[in-house]
C-alpha cells in the first residue's frame, strides 16, 4: 500500500503545511505546481526534500486559482485543460530532472479532482496530457469514476485512491462534508489498516463495504497531519503490512 | 546562419505578433513561457507551428510579470531565478515531447536578457539551470558578456546571438535606443547579409567593426516583422548562404 | 438614448479597441477595473479620455481572470463578488476622483452579465455591493433579468441595456451566436434607432418585437468598432433623436 | 501616540497573522490591498473588525507582487506608481464607505517603503496620487527622509512614524538587520515607552538619540505580535500616556 500526501503548498512568504515532519512518514509526495498552490522556489525545496526522505513524487495538478487554492469551479475548455496539464507536468519534471529523480504518478487537485472524476470531457483531456507526455505515469483517482474507467480503456496505470479522512456513503463515494469529521490520528490509522489488510471501510452509515485501493491519502493541510502519518506508519509497521511506493516490488 | 524570432508571446484574448506568417521564414523560435508573455494554449499552439514549418524551438524565459511584459527589473534572488529558469524550461519542454520535439536553445527575454548579460550571480544562476536540466541546450546572448565568458568556462553551448534591427555602438555593445530607430526591411536584411558573410557591422556612428554570431535576432513585435524576416531569408537565398538551425551542418 | 461601449481592456503591452476614436462618439464608457482586462495606468489614461470628450464612467467590472478575460465562469461565492465588486468600483472610482469626474454607472462584463442575469444569488450580492457603494449609480442590465426585477424591489437606478449588435429571439431574449453574425455599420445603426425612435428590434426570425431601453450597448472589440459607432452617431443626428448620458435632460 | 500595525495580509486559503488578537490593543491598522497581499474578502473582514474594535484605518499599498510580498524592488515607472496608488486606495476606500467608515491614512509597504523613502521621483509620485486622492490623509513615513520633506512642502499631513521594534543606528536611522533581533515584549514595551514620553531611543550601539513621533509601529507578522502590542498598551496604561488615533485631540 502507498501513502500519500500534499504536498508544496507553500506560495512565496504564505507556508502552508508542515512538509519535512510528514514526508518522514509517507512513501508519496503530490507536489504543487504553482497553479492552485506553490512557487518555483517552494517546488524545488519540496523536491529536495523527497529526495532526502526516499519518498516518490507526482504532480499535484490544479486550476490556475491561487486565490481560491483551485477549490473554485473555472469551466476551462478541455483543451485548456490539457495545455495547463501539460505544462505544470513540465514544470514540476524539471525539478526532478535536475535533482535525478524521475515522476511517478500525478493526481488532480481541488475541485478538478471532481472536474474530471464526473465529467468525461474533462476526464479525457487530462488523460490525454498524461498519455502524451509519460504514460508510464500513474493515475491516481478513485475508482469507478468516468475518468478511472476512461484511462483503463486508454490503458493507463490507474493507481485506485482511497482518501482514508474522509467520509465515504453506502455505494462507496467520499463525500465532503460540510463540517469535516474529526477523526483522530488512532482512528485514521485504523480505517486505513482495514483498507489494506480487509479491502474494506466503514461508512457514514456504519456499514462495512469493500474498497479495494492501491493507495491512501491522508490530508496534508490539517493542523495534526504529521502526528496522522506518524500513526499510519506505525500501525502498518504493526500490523506487518509494507507501505511503498505505487509499483514496487 | 541562425535567424531567430521571438514567438507566442499572445495571452488569452490579447493577440501579440503574426507568428505563422513570422514562422515561414525563419530557423529558431524564442517561444515565451508564461511569466512574461504566453499561456500553455497560445505555448501549444507555437510549438505545433514550429513544427509544421520545420522550426527548432527555444525556451524564451522571462520575468514573472505580464503586465510589465517582463521587461521591469525585479530584484529577484539568483536561486529564484535559478528555479523559475527550471520551472519555464519545464514547461516548454511538455509541449516538445508532447508533440515528438526536443528543445535546441534558451534565450532570456527582455530585461532579464541584460541582467544576466552584466551580472556575474545572475548569470550563474540561469547557466545553473541549463547545466542541471539539459546541457545540451544553445544559450542565445552576445559574446563577450558575463553570461558568454561564463558559459564557456562551464563547457555550455554558447551561441553569438547579433540584434540585427538594433544599433551597435563602436565598442560592439547594442544599443537600446530611446526612439528605436525605424530601419526598413531592406536595410535589415542588408545588415544581416554583411554579418554573415563579412562578420562586420555599422555601428551607429558608421564604422565598421568585427561582429562575428551564430544566430541573428529579428524582433518579432515590429508590425512589420513578417516583411522584415521574408527579406532577410530572401537576401540569404540571393547571396547563396544557407540559414539553418543551430548545429546543423 | 445613452450609446455605452466597453473601454480600457488594454493590459501593459497588449493593446484592445481603439479607445481614443470610439470615445469621440459614445455617451457613456464601461471602463474594465483591472480583473478581467486593464491595469492602473490603462484605467487612468482612459478616464483622462473619457473627461476630453465629455464621456460618461462606469465601471465594467468582472471576474477576476484576465487569461480568461472574464469569460469564463468561476464558482465564487455570492460573497466574493460582492466584495470583488466593491474592490473594483472603489479602485475605478480614484481615478474618477481624481480627475475631477463622478461615476456613472456599473456594468457586469462577459459571463458575469449572464450570472447576475440569472442567477438570485448573484444578483443580489452584486446589487448589494451598488446599494452599500453609491446607490445613485444606474446599474445598466437587461429589462426583465433576474436582476433588473431585484434591482427595481430595492430602488436601484436600473437602466435597460440593448445590445444592438447582438440578435434576438421572439421571446426578446439576446442570443450569442456561436459565429457572431456580421453587421455593416449601417445595419447596426439601423437597428439603434428603430429601438431609440419605434422601441422595437428585429428579431433572429425576422419578427419586429418590443424593445425598449435606456442605452444600446455596441461592442467595442470588433476590429471596425470605431465606424460603428459613428454611423450609429450619425443616424441618430439624421434622425434628431439626441444621444445623451443616463439621467440627462 | 498612535500605535499602528499591518493587517489584513491573508490572501485566500493562506493565512497570515492573529488579526482579531491584535486590533484589540491599536489605535490604527494599514490594511493590505491586494497587490503585495490580501484580497477583497479579506479586506472587508479586515475593516469590519476596525470597525469592531474602533480602530482607524489606513491604506498599506505595495508592489504588485504577492509572491515575493511586495518586498523585491521593481523598476516600476512613477506613472505607474502613482496609478496603483490611486487604484490601491479606492479599492480600501469601497469597504470604509460600505461600512460608513473613512480613511485615516496611508503608508508604503516592504521595499516601497525604502524606495518612496529614498528617491525623489518615487517620492513625488507616490505624494501626488495622495494629493489628488485625499490630500487629507495622514502619511506615515520616518521624519527626514526625502518623502517627509516633499509631503511638507506640499503641505500633506506627514505622520512621524518610529519603528519601535527594529534598530536605529546613531544616525537615527533605522536597519534591517539580517536576523532580526529578537525582543521581548516588555523591552519593545520599554522602547515604545522612552519614544512616546522622553522622544528618545536607544540605538544599535547603545547611545540614546532623539526620536521624537506621531505613530509606533510594531509588526504584526512576528509569531508574539499580539503579545507585543498587549504589552505596548499596557506599557501605556500604567505611564499614564494615552494611545490614540493621528489627529484625535
Amino acid at each position: 500500500m502507498d501513502l500519500n500526501v500534499d504536498m508544496g503548498e507553500s506560495f512565496g512568504r504564505y507556508k502552508l503545511g508542515n512538509d519535512e515532519e510528514v514526508m518522514k512518514y509517507i512513501t508519496s509526495a503530490n507536489v504543487a505546481c504553482g497553479f492552485h498552490a506553490g512557487d518555483s522556489l517552494v517546488m524545488q525545496e519540496t523536491v529536495m526534500l523527497a529526495k532526502k526522505y526516499g519518498v516518490a513524487v507526482g504532480a499535484h495538478t490544479g486550476l490556475e486559482d491561487k486565490r481560491g487554492f483551485g477549490r473554485r469551479r473555472m469551466e476551462i475548455t478541455p483543451e485548456e485543460l490539457k495545455c495547463d496539464t501539460l505544462y505544470q507536468l513540465g514544470a514540476l519534471d524539471a525539478f526532478l530532472k535536475s535533482n535525478g529523480m524521475t515522476m511517478q504518478h500525478i493526481k488532480p487537485h481541488g475541485i478538478l479532482y471532481r472536474m474530471v472524476h464526473d465529467e468525461e470531457r474533462y476526464a479525457r483531456a487530462y488523460l490525454e496530457a498524461v498519455a502524451q507526455y509519460n504514460p508510464g505515469l500513474y493515475v491516481m483517482i478513485p475508482r469507478n469514476t468516468v475518468i478511472w474507467k476512461l484511462g483503463l480503456e486508454l490503458g493507463l496505470n490507474m493507481a485506485a485512491e482511497i482518501l482514508i479522512d474522509l467520509s465515504y456513503d453506502d455505494d462507496g463515494n467520499w463525500v465532503l462534508e460540510r463540517t469535516k469529521k474529526a477523526r483522530s490520528p488512532e482512528e485514521v490509522a485504523e480505517r486505513a489498516i482495514m483498507v489494506a489488510r480487509d479491502k474494506k471501510i466503514t461508512t457514514i452509515s456504519g456499514k462495512v463495504i469493500d474498497a479495494a485501493g492501491d493507495t491512501i491519502c491522508c490530508h496534508g493541510d490539517s493542523p495534526n497531519a504529521a502526528e496522522v502519518v506518524k500513526k499510519v506508519k506505525e500501525a502498518f509497521e504493526k500490523a506487518g503490512i509494507p507501505l511503498k511506493q505505487l509499483g514496487a516490488a
